[in-house]
């Protein structure tokens, strides 16, 4: 169980350990769009509330035990975080294959680290076998009533911050977050929609809320790792059916748009599921043009050896850069004549690949990819259409 | 002539207009670190407040007959949103050089943008052959006492929201920041140090200082193309030489490390020229250890086609990733067995070229180049120490 009191308890706990973000207006990514900017939290995520909340909760038995936890990202730091905060021993078991960074910073926080080969269930099992051997205490990512209500302080404190606030979109992974939000914002005021996003290859609620009951998908699969869930929460589940407005799904290219466009207008750093709510907005799977809608942004850990791999995505979808393979005979001249034809449709070359021993290029011809920087959709559509009418034959990416 | 009364005026003037930054802690970059994030100003930086208290100073006549400015970037946003903002036409030359982003945002504030041929020299004097053409009132960059008073009330705010600030470390690229700021932190609070980082690659200020006048570099070169500037204005020069106690230089290298930093520590975007201060503190130009420190971060516009490339730089520099290049024999299994000594070492490759033909390589042996993910420059050192056990030659970067 969950209650308005329990979330309300919280914010008072956690009153004075955390931050209370900034809720700014960002008129540039729509008129009626606000950030609630979770990526600035301690930690880089608001994961820590709920982690807070839970620890601070213990018992003293429990608390004496140590506390374990399995994570591959920001319910790790949270943990290794509050845990230390609390003079309360932390181990985290992480996938091997968790970011270099990541791992880092856990520790840096104070966490005791077990790194277990292979991914994040080979972790959780880890953890499992580690609590029963050690005895130690669990805290679980999400399905559990203290870290819900955790995570809840978020939507008393859009509603202090925004009161007059019609609408809020909150990413879904474990169904933590939007829990204890949507039972906050719908018992104080239940005009104000509260409206799930999930990635597309990761829609493990959506899926469970079209049968009526949690269910297990077989592979999760996003840049958007910090919602990547198998399988909803029990509680989160129950509480998402009663108190969430609707769930719509997002895709990876929308994900990397959003990144992008929270880099350049509002010079913000978020990780794919902190971008996830503000994807759904501008790709317009939820309507905001009569509602003052508040995107969370719930975290900025992105590991920024793949943030350049994500704008390149987001650059892509959004007609900013644009891959063209073509063919080309194999004499003096041919590239540049092709050249010619991109540089006249004013297309920027960023990068050319010109390989004459390529497999699947004839003899007498040799294959020419190119990554040009463009304006637009329309843009890419000219140059390609210039490029068919001089008679370059476009392979298909 | 600027004083502390016309800083305090363009204040007033302000206040409504332009956004009150946050200055924050940032005890990730150091313990005394304070950030005052400029970046996110309206149009992502702080050259708004000089070109608003400009614009709104002139006279009627003077405003009636348009303003002109030439500008490859953040001063062009400045004007061009601040004339639309006082229903003054504007119009901005810009470098046809220019990223596609900063033309599209000067235009979409509403100015009418010249796209000139050439580099920034060549759009000034273009600026200077229409304003006497079309009559235009001229508005500089920096060197014009309305603008930097306009500047100078970020010291203000900075005094108001740190009154126990010790120390304030400010990018130049024209001075016209520096100037206005540290007269006003100089006025009221003359034990308070204030410090100007330049780009190695465009130190006209701090060569100008050295020789005791305005001296104009021949050429410039940093990626911080918001202070590559070749002379420093005679105003600023003397405000300088008045107030600022002492001017250091950074690296590219080192900047690059700045704008990675305060992606991962502070989930925040800054340009170059805005990561310069953050870049002197983290390179220990500047001591922090004793001096409650305030960095600067006057910008965020990078163009996010090269934000990535920055990205690279700054893990190079921070010894994340290495590139290496060496010799392996022509025949199956070398190219397995050189890989297996890098596995050995922790070392991650991300990619790797595998060329037969490269010219420099001798008959029967290829070069092989790696891109490799590593946790620090000791890391670097035992991987290539195992390569040389090994026998594998290294060639220099």
């Amino acid at each position: 169980m969950v209650t308005l009191e329990m979330i309300q308890e919280a914010q008072a706990a956690l009153s004075g350990v955390i931050r209370k973000t900034p809720l700014v207006h960002a008129p540039r990514l729509g008129k009626n769009i606000y950030i609630k900017s979770e990526n600035l939290q301690l930690t880089g995520a608001f994961k820590i509330r709920g982690a807070y909340n839970k620890i601070r909760s213990l018992t003293q038995a429990e608390a004496a035990r140590g506390v374990i936890a399995c994570s591959a990202g920001n319910h790790a730091q949270g943990i290794a975080y509050s845990a230390a905060k609390l003079g309360i021993k932390s181990i985290i078991c992480m996938p091997a294959s968790a970011p270099m960074s990541k791992v880092e910073s856990t520790k840096a926080y104070g966490a005791e680290v077990v790194l277990v080969p292979g991914v994040y269930d080979d972790a959780a099992k880890a953890a499992e076998r580690l609590k029963t051997e050690h005895d130690y205490t669990f805290a679980h990512p999400f399905n559990d009533p203290y870290v819900i209500a955790g995570q809840g302080t978020i939507g008393l404190e859009i509603l202090e911050q925004l009161p007059d606030v019609q609408q809020i979109v909150v990413p879904i992974g474990g169904g933590g977050l939007i829990s204890g939000l949507a039972l906050a914002v719908k018992a104080l005021k239940p005009d104000c929609r509260v409206i799930g996003v999930q990635a597309a290859g990761a829609a493990s609620m959506y899926t469970s809320r079209l049968q009526g009951r949690p269910v297990e998908l077989q592979s999760v699969a996003t840049i958007a790792d910090g919602i990547a869930v198998k399988k909803p929460g029990d509680l989160t589940f129950r509480l998402c059916q009663k108190y969430v407005d609707e769930i719509v799904t997002v895709t990876e290219g929308e994900i990397a748009c959003a990144i992008l466009q929270l880099i350049e207008t509002q010079k913000t750093v978020a990780e794919g599921a902190g971008a996830a709510a503000v994807a759904a907005v501008l790709f317009e799977k939820v309507d905001t043009i009569n509602h003052k809608t508040v995107c969370v942004v719930s975290g900025g850990n992105v590991d920024v050896t793949t943030l350049s791999r994500i704008i390149t995505r987001g650059l892509s979808k959004s007609g900013r850069i644009v891959e063209i393979t073509t063919k080309v005979t194999d004499r003096p001249g041919s590239l540049m004549q092709l050249l010619q034809v991109i540089s006249d449709t004013g297309g920027n070359i960023v990068k050319i690949h010109h390989a004459r021993e390529a497999q699947d290029s004839d003899v007498g011809a040799c294959l020419v990819t190119m990554v040009v920087e463009t304006r637009n959709q329309e843009h890419i559509h000219q140059i390609q259409q210039q490029l068919t009418e001089h008679g370059y034959y476009l392979l298909k990416h």
